[in-house]
């Protein structure tokens, strides 16, 4: 390409190696940074390049890459995301994981438009980045502590009041199969055990500062979109002002997909308790937001005795609800908040460690495991308290915590006998809180998806039943009309490859999906940002690129389509509630997988074919290397 | 969808049986036409949907479908075009041609979004079409007259001055397999011989006449639009002006890439004599254009004796002079010019008559016919006499003319020895006026293109081979760096996937290339038209769309991969001038086939997969009937 001046980005990678405690810059071309864009494709760009098949993702071998966008830390809503990726302890394959507040933009802020560790400190440490400068500094003082523990200790040493933050807890050294990184104490990108990996190379937190950002091809185009957010927003988004991701519960239980029980049930008797309108008028002191986001969709929430919740940790996503709420039976915002809370200063993933605490209930009930095993916790759905203490005991890996820590589908096997019809996970990773026998093209999603189960680059298929803004959106790609959600069927397939082509696009991007961008101004977006003359055509082939990286990834790391499947227990009926006698059918799950590969241009064993490679300009991939 | 009031189509296709004389009307809903949108797809499906396999194209069975697209008639540059389609008697498969002028923005003026034919009538007849209202008539008189002959008649006989024409003239009543229909006199969809299919159906004429037109969505922002074009076109396609496509003559002369001698010579001696700047200071008398567009690409030309041209059967185009100028030896713009006119009135396609008159050169220079065959004419290389004649003798099925107009396939197969090596085909359609040898692309691109070789939904090379508005248009698609133009590769076969999916693309729209919408302003046209909120990537889905039900409909017809091949002499190397030792390499270009396959979401045989087919929302089609 012509080269012009970076804009959006700053053509600076930074690269960490804590066994030898070197650090070095890469600085790629254009070229580079506009096939991949940042996030999920530099994720998996960067581990098909540059590690071993078969590595132990919690060895030094591996890579734990911060990865930002071209357009984060633009002054637009959405912008301040950050992906973190690596091998997954969880799954054993592709881990990438996005969570939203400041981290990102800062980062890009100071100069970098990425940081990718590989190697291990002997002793904890942690990682200085001010404007443009990284130093690796000692963190023996701050092992064991929590999230916000560590990044006040941080601050105190540095001076540096205004510093952003990626940090592991307790979990996260004690390598908990789905321990996360924190951004901030309360942004995580949660999913496939990056904080697992940060344990392991004995990096506690990264801490960045940043002053001037990467220039904007077209300001007075980036003002004009933000005055567009500004001005829209609220017409658009305000449901996500008013009850933030937690307005998803009462809707579920009313359609009867509300996980509820370890997937045994889709409505949840005490949901009402657990709402995003009931969390609002209760416990909601403010409501936080990301960088340059007007939304403010995030939850900060105050909890008395005996739960003691400070709003620090924020509080509950819709998902940690689910999770603590409906899935272990517990109809009380105070335990969920109190779980939220420790997952968060402690760094663990909410949804997994929600559904590894449900999945011990049903154990539990059944007689799997006893109070012997729980040190004496009644651990039965419902029970709150005795759900709290579990999460503390999966922190520090203490009894029954211990095996839980190394999520459903390992504990299941040393559990033995039918705990495995418990164990709810794709490919290891423990299901989120959408309920495939409603949603069902997600349920493919959560077959197909290289993290395994993932509501993140997924369909929601309601969003597209019935005229509204998600088919109105979707109209722009050419997909004509609204589907039944309890449907599963070729044109599912299709829904969920356009669906989720454009979400892993916007986590290449790395852009939040909140934001009422669209499909059309979402381009508009990065052409004001990077200069490119961009379109909707070139980010679903992004997003196509990324999905297609990661599942090279996860054959080179020995997943077959045999992998791609549901738990069991989704392909049994329903037997109450709204969606009583539905269950997923297993033959048209397996065909409408068969179609999803076809539509991605890969063979019957879902292995993308050369000539798609080479269409997406990764045909270095086809060695499974490059 | 939710019904609107249909903007920029009627919402009525004329359905015309010859047989018994029947009319009525087909009113398809909006989905059908936000799929479909017109032209090659249009075509496609019905001829899937309604024709039996293995029909002979001459026959009554076969349908005639003369179909714009839906911008077609908005008061914007490029929307007077239409196509035409059918079985091809030509190549035995996909036909569809389209052409500029005026009918098809009158069509839609008139009321109707497509008109199909179908049966045969047992005398001539012509079609008329004014304001909703359709008539067969009686044109008993008018078989054998020429184009403008048959139009006179058809305004004398009306008393409407004011009326737009598709006819045949005598070559389609011949049934000359590469007979087509003009577009008021001088406007020619030209290949795949859909004139031979409108003789065989004794229909004479289509002439419509409308006032009004389908409403714009936007009408406001259609006049923006009209406004750029206005302010914009001279900076971005005044060549198209001032020497229209002839200006192509001199660039391809001097990359080696002009067809000359039948295509043993990519370089013609005689070559200043025909550019398109000598007929700008010659023969030009004036620059006609089509339904609102100010570029004016057309030619008028004059020429006195011994050829006596008149300008009103307009001038030649790229295709016509090289067709009869370099590929036939003659560096002469009176005899081009002559050819061209007698083309234009009798109704021949003026590629597929250069090269069939060109392929009868090399014979008799071969001894393979002798004047004994070409009733005393020395049929010999740049004798311009003997081709115009030639040109007669096509047309009247005189002699060897009888053997030509079957096409060179069947001439070869009918002359014997070593005619077949000099029969320059694809699919039984000759070769336009491209050297596969120069824009190697391009040559994937004959090879798998559905009408056979063709060029107007096609790559051409040279334009994406350095930084220009070519590989700028393509960025916004993410195909990022130009190649060379002299390059087979799976790169390659990605630049005509998308290239060739947007040419598709804009033959259901049914709009033309030349004026400078491009990639980004081609959406906007779409939607201010008709309301649809669309997108480039919408379009890129149709133009996959519409290649695939015309794949589709090839194999149904008997057509495999081994089809999808070019002549043997482009695989030879060129012996002189600038690409002198360039051919096209066999085991690449079969590569190369196999890579276009596979981005196509077509298995190795070229057949597109159930999923792809799903993806494209013509699962109908798998069955190859639907």
């Amino acid at each position: 390409m012509v080269t012009q001046m970076p804009y959006g980005y700053n053509g600076r990678i930074l690269r960490v190696n804590l066994s030898n405690s070197s650090i070095r810059v890469d600085e790629p071309d254009e070229v580079f940074y506009r096939t991949y864009f940042g996030g999920t494709a530099l994720i998996a760009y960067f581990l098909l390049k540059e590690t071993k098949p078969g590595i132990d993702p919690l060895s030094p071998d591996n890579l734990l890459i911060f990865a930002p966008g071209v357009v984060t830390g633009a002054p637009l809503a959405g912008s301040g995301r950050n992906g973190v990726g690596g091998k997954s302890p969880l799954t054993g394959g592709f881990g990438d994981a996005q969570g939203g507040g400041y981290f990102g933009a800062e980062l890009k802020h100071a100069g970098f438009d990425a940081v990718i560790v590989e190697g291990q400190a002997e002793k904890p440490v942690y990682l200085l980045i001010v404007d443009g400068k990284a130093e690796i500094k000692d963190a023996s003082g701050l092992w064991g502590k929590t999230t916000a523990e560590t990044e006040e200790a941080i601050r105190q040493e540095t001076g540096e009041r205004v510093m952003r933050f990626a940090t592991i807890g307790p979990a996260g050294e004690n390598l908990v199969r789905y321990a996360c990184v924190l951004n901030d104490v309360l942004h995580a990108p949660g999913r496939t055990g990056m904080g697992a990996v940060m344990g392991s190379k004995k990096l506690k937190a990264v801490a960045v500062r940043g002053h001037k950002g990467p220039e904007m091809a077209n300001p007075e185009k980036v003002r004009e979109l933000g005055r567009w957010m500004t001005e829209n927003w609220k017409g658009l988004a305000f449901g996500m002002y008013d009850v933030g991701t937690a307005g998803t519960v009462r809707p579920l239980q009313v359609s009867g997909g509300l996980p509820t029980y370890n997937f045994r049930q889709g409505h949840f008797d005490g949901f009402e308790a657990i709402t995003g309108e009931t969390m609002r008028d209760t416990i909601l002191v403010n409501r936080g937001t990301c960088f340059a986001c007007p939304i403010h969709c995030k939850r900060e929430v105050r909890v008395g005795p005996p739960w003691n919740v400070e709003p620090l940790y924020g509080g509950p996503e819709y998902e940690t609800i689910a999770a603590f709420g409906s899935y272990c039976g517990v109809g009380d915002l105070g335990p969920i908040a109190k779980a939220n809370q420790l997952c968060n200063a402690h760094g663990l993933d909410t949804i997994s460690t929600g559904v590894a605490i449900g999945f011990a209930m049903e154990c539990f009930e059944n007689g799997l495991i006893t109070e012997g095993d729980t040190d004496g916790l009644r651990l039965t759905f419902g029970n709150g308290e005795a759900m709290v203490q579990m999460v503390e005991k999966i922190v520090r890996r203490e009894g029954l915590g211990d095996v839980l820590a190394e999520g459903v589908k390992r504990a299941a096997e040393k559990i033995g006998g039918k705990a495995a019809d418990y164990a709810i996970h794709v490919k290891g990773q423990e299901l989120p809180m959408h309920e495939p026998r409603l949603k069902q093209a997600l349920g493919i999603g959560y077959a197909v998806s290289p993290t395994g189960a993932d509501h993140c680059h997924n369909v929601h298929d309601t969003s597209f039943a019935a005229e509204g803004p998600g088919i109105n959106r979707m109209r722009s790609l050419g997909f004509l009309e609204p589907l039944p959600a309890i449907e599963l069927s070729a044109r599912k397939s299709r829904l969920l490859h356009y669906v989720s082509s454009m979400t892993h696009a916007s986590d290449c991007l790395v852009i939040c999906f909140f934001p009422p961008w669209g499909y059309d101004k979402t381009p508009e977006v990065v052409s004001a940002v990077t200069g490119w003359n961009t379109s909707v055509f070139e980010l679903f082939k992004l997003g196509e690129r990324a999905a297609t990286l990661a599942r090279v990834y996860n054959l080179r790391e020995g997943f077959t389509s045999a992998d791609d499947i549901l738990p069991k227990r989704i392909h049994s009926q329903l037997t109450s509630g709204p969606l009583a006698g539905v269950g997923v059918d297993e033959d048209r799950f397996h065909t409408a997988v068969r179609s999803y590969y076809e539509m991605m241009g890969w063979n019957s064993d879902g292995v993308p074919t050369k000539g798609k490679l080479d269409e997406l300009n990764i045909g270095w991939a086809a060695s499974g290397r490059g």
